[in-house]
């Protein structure tokens, strides 16, 4: 490979953090090393880059952090970084410290800064997609996604060993503001009697006749996964409505919450992100600026920002047929 | 061992469902096989006895099932057996049937519903303690405890790593409305900077204390245990006095919730489970009656269902100190 | 969906067992009930259908089992059903039964038996891929391989503590005879130095140079992760040549064996499982014959047994070379 | 309490790794700390004092460490700590950095070279039992044996999905060169059909006449649970001589390794080894030296070195017979 333009680089994770931010940090360092590009990380995401907390990081500097769950370099929101002056700030620091390019590990927002921050100072900014949520388009999974379905699986399995002890239905409210993901995938893998996901149109109804099948065919306990951001209304309320309707069934809520953001990454979240953080450094090396490293049919791809931000992940249509008619 | 008088036995779960239920269960069923005691399984505890629900059970029947949480048995609540007519109805099946014993696997409810059962009709009944709480006297430790600490402990690890991340507080509440062994052993076993259970009269301002300690210690992050039944206050009104004293804080509240009472049992849950099953058909055999099955001390023990309910294990006072001492 | 010529189905599991084959079976009698399509479970893979074993399946039969490892139709690989006689009598068994097609879930051994059987006797067989290995064509997962890959690296995590802790050299083995799928991700995802499969034509040089690497680099201990079926000589010779080559390491092997077919299956197997024996009974409905269900860049797709058993997934040259940046 | 005669005191684990050993440094750092009693961490345990390899720690060295596998402070066997020599200059190491007194954490070698330490040059010293064998005199449960009972269990649940599923028979080693209690108790937990360990005089008769009982019982697969140590022949030959006895048997041999001495500490374990670090510091303040620290029905003991090392935890004899009982 030719000599590469990029000779000093940072990396940082912001956002909600997310299993196997970690993994993505060793592989961007290890690879920059491999390419003798210096590296250094920043300290909570763009608050870091606005207070110059720059550290120096070579390849001992990541070891052991592969399997560990959260980030290293610590990942927070930033307010001052939306501002005009936070942003001039960081740019400051940037070319105090000599970096040519950022790498910017995080979501919809992390990757909305990187590319103003790009437009305004022409810094490079490339992006890896670290987020449970997989609501990001131009990675068939975003890192993070597969340790959080199972984190959630896992519960609704302990929660399943109740609901069928007392023939009982559980209301499971699963992360995903925007998006089922996790609720439709989780909620099939653990055998839910129905999904609530906020890409579809759900009523009410539909919800009731499904039980009422359930009961028929002889199921003496279900579970209902409803993804945060569902629309038909809060999952407590949804409890309540479906107590009404029928009201021998005991009925309990459980809202996994945070969880779902923790943990050792998944074998897949740690080769994924491995592959973006490596996707990433050779990506700046071939001259790419202001795009997402992803995956898509297990292939290296790169999208814009702009793309990457505004399009979104379809839920797969078979998958939701297939929710149904194996639920009972 | 001589003849055993006893010759036909009925094995229930009652009450709130624990890890290790199963294995108590097929303890006392291949036990009574091989003292050649007829064996039945009684269907959702006293509701069973009520409806007459017997399964014969054998060696077989058992098999497989050490290792799943939950009661393949059922449970459930019974108003009814809390009325004369309701245990009378009991008594007249277990007749019909020749159940000369009762084996009662749960908690506080089930033993005083044993209780009054044979001190009315004379049916030998003998107990196991099955229920996360631990709070029944009589055993060191009750099937299902050890589980659910360290379930509660594996979410808590989960939520340690955000909280680590994003430099948070969390406020996480575990089970236990009466007895804060869960909240105290993983809340040490987490790394909380605090605990706050039922059995101590905390006071809001020596948790304030606590966090300004912990600030000046350098801490970053910090995790509080709660317990469900804590006299402090609402977890969600902790946390806003916690806001109000402290704004800078990034507060959250995670609430495990029945996460808890799943999940494949430890193995010291299923080897407890499996003395504790062996126990109870022995001593049974022996004549024993109103009691309850525990390990004391790593030594079977046998205590009367009264003293058991009335009792209750205290919370280990070296154990609050040292959570104290090794918080921060 | 017009009336299917298919009426009568049955299922089986052949091979070794693998994670997710519960899954499979559950959604194929499922969507058969959907489709008012009648199903059968056969006992034992092709020794079932030898012996006229099956058994009448309903969408109860398959509740609460979607989360349990092994199969519970039971598997095993079937001498008699390779002669002629031993597939005339499978086949009289089929027809006495009145089934009109077979769904096998497993490996290259059972597609190989389907597709004879169909062309000697013409019942219907479509097949669904159930093995650890991930080695066969026409599907980018086989069921089970998350899974094992999971455990794998679970497994290499915790001889990672002893590593570290004791500076020592750990040579692992995981499965795969023929394919380094397992090796190859379980090893990067477990920050494995060195990882040596079937497909490449290590060098024990190579290896021994990359330890060489890793010390001048500081690394004080270090994984090596082989496939069963690699061909630089036994993990024991391995491991000897390299204690000849570095006297001062202090050199263990471990051979994680059986561990890696077990186990609850995780989410992303679960659901593939789901998505293909859905897909199966779909396609057998559709007329397809003698091919296999697949997931090809989350898309169902069918390719002929034929291929599927001649054609191979090729290790990804991408994941090789990063694997070997990544390691120090 | 009264000023503590012990000022600065140095902190080492030694002999295999056991999880929760880190959660044992933790807390005698944070309880020294808390007393104002300066403490050091000393590097790969004997060897580390005889080349003077010692490290400050306060309360920060040690956080995020109490769910970590392994010993952040490293472990060796020393040889030349068994020479005077060697203890000669470990003594000098320790007088120039002005240490008091040695915390200990290991198992049996550990504990003879502190004995033979103390007496020639009269340092404190006292110990901490961590080892996965438990067996030390002294302590109920060692520090790492519930961690290590649950990861066999865990791998002999999913060896069993596989012994299930082809109807086979599995020799399972656990670990536990001269001690039954990983296998035994795991075996238990497993539902093993039989278990062999080295404190049992077992004869392969009672093994064959087992599996006679357990076909006759109707048993179609069965896991037999073996020590390391057992005497009653390796375990392939076992497996071989079974396979004589039963021509038609499947029989296969795992063999678990060194997965049992990593992972993530269970909750017990880490309660266990927080109480025995701070017990280990208090006990050094109440002068009291050449002591192991242990906790004997849920109270902390002293035990003498000499008696903790000569003397044996029994097997308990009830659990044997209960492992029969319930096997079948």
């Amino acid at each position: 490979m030719a000599e590469s333009a990029v000779k000093k680089i940072a990396v940082f994770t912001s956002g909600g953090d997310a299993p196997g931010m970690n993994a993505a940090i060793r592989a961007v360092v290890r690879t920059a090393n491999h390419f003798n590009i210096e590296c250094f990380g920043v300290w909570e995401g763009y608050n870091g880059l606005i207070k110059g907390e720059f550290i120096k990081m070579g390849p001992r500097s990541v070891k052991n952090i592969i399997n560990r769950g959260g980030t290293i370099l610590k990942s927070a929101r930033s307010l001052e970084f939306k501002t005009k002056e936070g942003r001039q700030k960081a740019y400051e620091n940037c070319k105090k410290e000599g970096i040519d390019a950022l790498v910017c590990i995080g979501g919809d927002g992390t990757f909305t800064g990187a590319t103003i921050f790009n437009e305004e100072f022409g810094i490079k900014t490339i992006g890896i997609p670290g987020t449970i949520d997989n609501d990001i388009f131009g990675s068939d999974n975003t890192i993070g996604y597969d340790t959080a379905l199972n984190t959630a699986m896992d519960a609704i399995d302990k929660i399943r060993d109740t609901a069928t002890s007392h023939n009982r239905v559980f209301f499971v409210e699963v992360m995903g503001r925007d998006a089922g993901f996790i609720a439709l995938n989780s909620g099939i893998a653990a055998g839910a009697l129905d999904i609530i996901i906020p890409e579809t149109r759900d009523n009410i109804d539909d919800l009731f006749e499904t039980f009422v099948k359930a009961q028929k065919a002889g199921k003496s306990s279900s579970i209902v996964v409803v993804a945060e951001g569902e629309k038909l209304g809060n999952i407590y309320g949804l409890a309540e409505l479906t107590k009404k309707q029928f009201p021998h069934y005991d009925i309990r809520v459980a809202i996994l919450g945070h969880i779902q953001r923790g943990g050792s990454p998944s074998c897949a979240d740690r080769v994924l992100a491995s592959r973006l953080g490596y996707g990433a450094v050779v990506g700046l090396m071939e001259g790419r600026v202001n795009v997402m490293a992803g995956l898509q049919a297990n292939k290296l791809v790169f999208t814009p920002f702009r793309e990457a931000i505004k399009k979104h992940n379809n839920i797969n249509e078979d998958l939701l047929r297939i929710s149904e008619i194996l639920a009972i």
